[in-house]
């Protein structure tokens, strides 16, 4: 007979992550590499991997792989399972988000877009690695990305590949970030309303958070209710992402930032704060939190406390 | 009775070909699109698609998607049906192959890479569209292609479409073409042997040829056999592509080869004719060719007509 008391205590996320953000870096570190995989010919060259593992590794806070695991332990294992296939899919389909993460911060950083030198308080790739090399590391990120999600002997069914894939795909692509970065780089100097800004930050930022969210959940078999939930909280907190992002990069300096702040505003770029002021743009994000969480209560799920953190996490952070 | 007496004619790949161009390109022309897929929020911008229209439509020979649609045919749909879920998966793969393909020629002649004007006989498209714009629109179509292959709605299994995404992931990445274009970029003025030069070559321009091929088989239910028979040819074409690409480098004018000719010695890159010199290159496509149909014949298959014929369209091609 088990005589171990369960007390309950309160959920302590900082915990929570490190756990996570171990496995997730682990991870990274042995799938960024220049090994070729079995049964392929070729590995990578050299000099192409070490551009990417500096674009990924020992940096960022990984906000998306965490969401990518806090939903999936959110839907849970199936009952009487240890749900270890579904454990190795989560862990990819984290790392897969973050590869794609990667990939568009070395793209962005470059001197056709925002021509910027510091990102997470390093010289940004192209700066390090010269441009050509900053462009083919990018490319080769994506790519990583979709090889992370269809491994042959990993146990993870087809269906649920094909699933992240196109969850991913369809995130990264034109309807999702590139069409959001699109549009950003069309509204400098532009005068948006907040619904018009609202669209371009839901594609830009918002559309990969949310798949992180929804990609946690393929994992898993989740309800249709949880999936709805899900999808809320991921359209909630992908959009307070941006709102409190434009308020950072008024209200924060470049070494908190850990990359250039007051970009937005030299660059003429519209923004939350440039649209709302500071006040209701602060205000705008603790809406959406309620709004996440709220999303999160309605979902049927029993334990999301996770995720509610992560969403308290994503509002309330200086940095 | 059927009385239609069956003549035997010689194969007319110029009407093979002219029928499956007209599926690929009402395809892309259907896919390349802004209009946002049903269940999904948002469309593309309109300006990022019309670069990814431009770089994509009304352009190119289109090789890649043609080995996909001989190779499935190659390996047949299963008796006793009509094969409609392989076909829709065929001409899939066949467009998303031609997307990292396009892609990768965007990126290709950007300023920082080879800095090119002039591609298919128009301006390329920074030169049309800006370098952010061309940036975007490469990395868009390479999530387009992953799109394409992980439909929700068309009847492919998730385990084709897992295994289609697999192929061409591990093509397009640091251990296929981007790996091969990293490798061509730290080869400027450097002397490569033959073999070093075959490396480069079989990771830039072949992996994405052979996932062609494979992609085509991958989209039927082919023996081990016909698989490794078509591996090796996709191998051999992949390789002899190159060694002809170098040849047409020399002797062809940029109006015959819609791009800028003469810019592998201008750029001081190795080539199989700066390594081998003109007349051992050609000796050797040709017995690239010979290898390629020697695969096919040993594969098993009973009808490779389609894949013969653009083995020997790749080595006897004029641009």
């Amino acid at each position: 007979m088990d005589t171990r008391v369960k007390v309950a205590t309160a959920f302590d996320l900082a915990a929570w992550s490190a756990g996570h953000l171990n496995t997730v870096e682990r991870a990274l570190e042995r799938w960024v590499t220049a090994d070729a995989p079995a049964g392929v010919d070729h590995g990578a060259p050299a000099e192409l991997v070490e551009a990417m593992r500096y674009a990924v590794l020992d940096g960022g806070k990984r906000l998306r792989p965490l969401l990518v695991m806090a939903a999936w332990e959110a839907v849970g294992p199936p009952p009487g399972s240890t749900g270890e296939d579904q454990r190795q899919a989560a862990v990819r389909a984290a790392c897969a988000v973050e590869l794609i993460h990667a990939y568009s911060l070395v793209h962005d950083d470059m001197p056709c877009m925002d021509n910027d030198v510091l990102r997470r308080g390093k010289s940004t790739v192209h700066v390090k690695f010269g441009e050509a090399s900053a462009l083919l590391a990018g490319d080769a990120l994506q790519a990583l990305a979709f090889e992370l999600l269809t491994p042959d002997d990993a146990g993870i069914s087809g269906e649920r590949q094909a699933r992240l894939c196109r969850l991913l795909a369809r995130a990264a692509g034109s309807g999702g970030m590139a069409g959001g970065q699109a549009i950003d780089l069309a509204s400098v100097g532009v005068a948006l309303t907040e619904s018009q800004l609202r669209d371009m930050h839901r594609l830009k930022t918002g559309a990969l958070l949310q798949a992180s969210v929804m990609m946690g959940a393929a994992c898993g078999d989740a309800s249709e209710m949880a999936l709805s939930g899900l999808d809320r909280y991921g359209a909630a907190i992908g959009l307070a992402f941006q709102v409190v992002d434009d308020i950072l990069d008024v209200t924060a300096d470049s070494a908190t930032l850990g990359k250039t702040a007051g970009k937005d505003a030299t660059q003429d770029k519209p923004t939350y704060v440039s649209v709302l002021g500071l006040e209701r743009s602060a205000a705008h994000a603790q809406e959406l939190l309620a709004q996440a969480l709220a999303a999160l209560a309605q979902s049927g799920l029993p334990d999301t406390r996770a995720l509610q953190g992560l969403a308290n996490m994503v509002v309330n952070r200086c940095s």
